[in-house]
């Protein structure tokens, strides 16, 4: 008998369809439920197999659900939580695909504490660390979580059944569970993943702007190919990431800032041995990562 | 009979050791010599025959020699053109493998123009827009510049049939030779390959630096490791080129922190409309500039 019985996936994009195949392909579920705000991928969804049938509504997705995954972009929580809220049943365990934490907390608290009886308990807030610059249903695969990493950031009110029953489900999808606070998740995501995508997102909206963009781009190669891979990356994904995330990406932007005028000032000093100290010192850090990525990581 | 004769690699890393390749496996060279600061990797050059011989010393390079090639950091084009020019013989093309030409070519003039008759006609200064964040002949490759692009930068005293004997010489290697001035080529080059390097370390080194540096690595994922892949990059290098193109790469880095200042006001005030517009902006004009990638360019 497989681990879960009846599992919903809200939004069936790359996050939330490699979970459903990953979860099939380890014989972990009975029945694959979807729903979302349109018609359209859900359609795609089933005839792809990624879900084996479409919800009415949530009366009807919640109803004897083990597990909802919400893996919709993050500003879509609050209304979508509190659609959920008053169908969500004893024992059902509901998680999100969500790449910033604390607004998510926020969210479940408000829709899902403001019943009658709290049942903020049963929401444990999850984030894997797997994903690429595609999107969408045709994206999903069975491996997408093979050897990646999944940050559950619990709740107080979890109880400790239901944030190991959530480990087991990703745990099956072939991923490496740890947990964080949800702020410290949100300050260590805002370094490494968020202020990487803001940055790309801008020099490529720099250049774009440039009368001689056309000239620019022809001569742009593989350096710059993969420095801006994830300039390719779903913009109204990040666009609520970076907006329910905005203080610590603030002052992580700043930071760099910061950084950039300090390299700045060796530039126009021409300071060749400051700039190496710099460039050789990030080179060792980084290659010091990439010796510790045992197997390699996504994203 | 192969096209080339004697060809003299000066550095024989991965830029000139895969120059070497190239061309042997074209069968387009009778001869390789090889010559650099330091002994070991011509050693190494010879044992895995990238390199037939090492030169004894420039005089015994220069003799007979079809065409040098100049493949060391730029830094080291002064010394290295001042101790070639007494021995350059009229007929031998000299060309280089810089990343930044406005420096090589002052350095050409004042090496080659100062000899009793003026050698920069001789010298035809080059870019192969190949590479990568490895170095050494160990990484070089016989297939490292097919489908990629050199850029020629000619002087005004290069001859037709010089610079088109060095285009073949390219071409024979796979590449796609195409011309742009110098000073256009540091602007370009400025903005989407020395930029995108400085940005990449100066992320890695500010995050490297932080406290919590291990936590940070920790969790980044696939995302930093391809925004971060340049900041692999050989230091010397890349402290060469940066200092070199100084002036051009400023412009390029106030360009860009007054685009981050902006993308900041939109964090800052929540705007979310205007970061997915700008996010969308960016995204499509990276699309379609990998569209336009027939087939896919390295560097």
């Amino acid at each position: 008998m497989p681990a879960f019985g009846k599992v919903v996936v809200c939004g069936v994009g790359l996050i939330g369809g490699s979970f459903a195949l990953a979860l099939k392909a380890a014989g972990a579920v009975a029945e694959v439920v979807g729903l979302g705000r349109s018609r359209a991928p859900l359609e795609e969804a089933l005839a792809l197999g990624v879900i084996d049938r479409i919800a009415a509504d949530w009366a009807d997705a919640a109803r004897g659900a083990d597990l909802i995954l919400l893996a919709m972009p993050v500003g879509q929580m609050p209304p979508v939580m509190a659609a959920l809220a008053p169908h969500l049943q004893p024992g059902t365990i509901v998680t999100d695909g969500g790449s910033t934490k604390s607004d998510v907390v926020a969210a479940a608290r408000a829709a899902f504490g403001a019943q009658s009886q709290s049942k903020v308990d049963q929401f444990v807030p999850g984030h894997p660390i797997a994903g690429a610059e595609k999107s969408g249903v045709t994206a999903a695969t069975a491996g997408l979580y093979r050897d990646k990493r999944v940050v559950l950031t619990p709740l107080a009110e979890n109880g400790a059944a239901a944030v190991a029953r959530l480990a087991a489900a990703w745990e099956a999808c072939g991923a490496k569970v740890s947990q964080l606070a949800a702020a410290d998740h949100d300050c260590v995501f805002a370094a490494v993943s968020h202020l990487p995508h803001l940055l790309a997102f801008a020099l490529v909206h720099d250049l774009a702007g440039r009368d001689n963009a056309d000239q620019l781009f022809g001569f742009a190669a593989g350096g710059f190919r993969d420095f801006t891979r994830i300039a390719s990356s779903h913009p109204e994904m990040w666009r609520d990431i970076c907006v329910a995330n905005r203080a610590a990406l603030i002052k992580e932007l700043d930071a760099y800032m910061a950084e950039l005028l300090k390299t700045r000032v060796l530039l126009a000093s021409a300071d060749g041995a400051g700039l190496e100290t710099m460039f050789a010192t990030a080179r060792a850090r980084r290659d010091l990562w990439l010796d510790s990525l045992q197997p390699p990581s996504g994203e």
